[in-house]
């Protein structure tokens, strides 16, 4: 068992940490789903304790003699998580900045891809602190990267096929582009849970 | 006292890079009140003196044995510090390479949060020199950025409503979001020196 | 001589990496060349097969205790040869994404650009093996980065001077962005490249 007695503070950060990212994935989806211009405020507020959970990691790594896994890993592992949910965070940042009133289906669709990205990322933060095997989770993430690219690209070529309207161009392009990058930071962070994982083995 | 008596040179360097960074700032400033295209020919030669000190703070740090402060953070104060210098220079770019010639309010505004933030890195990095404290400086670059993100938020939300032409739309885009950038890594800056001082202290 | 005899497996994979660069580079210049639409499926391959060789590397580079030169520098090499296959990728993506069916001289200018200097890193990648000098290769590398950089200033200056429609600007500005970072990520090879042969000379 990989339990590290005397540190369980670091699993219970990033647990915490996998929590908000996934709240904020879940909030970025119904948001579209009501076709209500999203509520940034409470996003924001997601983003904001994000931020505040990956300073205590770090702050926690400066003190720390002993670390759970490489500390290098730890740094990144907490970098990427909140990279995810700024990207969330920043996608609808972009429909109420841009009033975007009706969200088109693409953009839902990237939304349920980031969902399911950041719920499989929970379920591997878990098996972490329990050194269980994240192959299955990273493989499924990356595929679902995979996916939000082919949507991304897909979208982008309809909106330049069919829309007219440059400014309408503009704002869609940039917010299936920033829906697209939550996918690839999430993805990141399947990297460097399994890397950790295989360290650990 | 921290001063290191035999390598006070990292010191002069990064005050130096500082110097330049506060005059490329005010530089980019004076040329949006006086309302006249950015002679982005003085802009380039600034990031070119930039570029220039940062490469010999890396040729100094890969030479030395002994440090002032952890070599990782030499080597990321540098590349932080450049990156300001590199956005102010961007910022110049657009106003010339995209002919806006009447340069919007929101542009002037953050072009004062940069300068604001500029002078509290030449402070901060002078006080780094006698192990000064940092978290006032530190505090006022985070509020500023913050102040700054909001301008830009407003800016872009206020030109999606106003401007009509596309193209314009794509140009003052563009610039608020560069600006917004250097406002984003003077944060960066300010953050590396106070992780600085806190491992001095 | 600077070769290690029990070692040469990363120089191979670091050859066969650089030999993927200049292919993508030159599919992408003779697609453009014929004004034909990016069979962006055989860039995609060859991106896949970088990604493949970027991902062994990264392996034997975990499970090496000994390795030709600095563990670091080897993992940014990779990445950083990576990153211009990439950005190659990238642009023959935007053709067909965008349907761009003539591709103007500007960006043909800067794809012969990328393949001069996807040449130049062939050249050095064998020399790095041999123990070879990097300067004049790093030289060219960085005068040809300049250029494209200028190109692709003049070409979007030039595209906001002359084309009306905004559609078309948001397509052809994209194109010369993706292109002009392809050059700067070949830029920064050319760095890694350097500061590997003079840590080993």
């Amino acid at each position: 068992v990989r339990i590290i007695p005397h540190e369980p503070k670091f699993f219970e950060l990033f647990a915490k940490l996998s929590d908000r990212l996934a709240e904020a994935a879940r909030y970025l989806l119904e948001s579209m789903n009501g076709n209500v211009a999203v509520q940034t405020e409470n996003l924001k507020e997601l983003e904001h304790q994000a931020d505040e959970l990956t300073h205590e990691i770090i702050t926690k790594l400066n003190q720390s003699f002993i670390t759970p896994f490489d500390r290098e890993d730890i740094h990144r592992l907490a970098a990427a998580l909140d990279d995810v949910v700024d990207f969330i965070y920043a996608a609808g940042e972009r429909i109420a900045m841009f009033r975007i009133t009706v969200v088109p289906r693409d953009a839902h669709a990237l939304a349920k891809v980031i969902l399911a990205q950041a719920e499989h990322i929970q379920n591997a933060v878990a098996e972490l602190a329990k050194g269980g095997a994240m192959v299955a989770h990273r493989l499924e993430i990356n595929r679902l990267e995979k996916e939000g690219d082919r949507l991304k690209h897909r979208a982008i070529a309809e909106l330049f096929e069919r829309e007219k309207d440059a400014i309408a161009v503009i704002k869609l392009k940039e917010l299936y582009e920033v829906l697209a990058i939550a996918t690839d930071k999430a993805d990141e962070v399947a990297n460097v849970l399994e890397s950790i994982a295989l360290k650990n083995a």
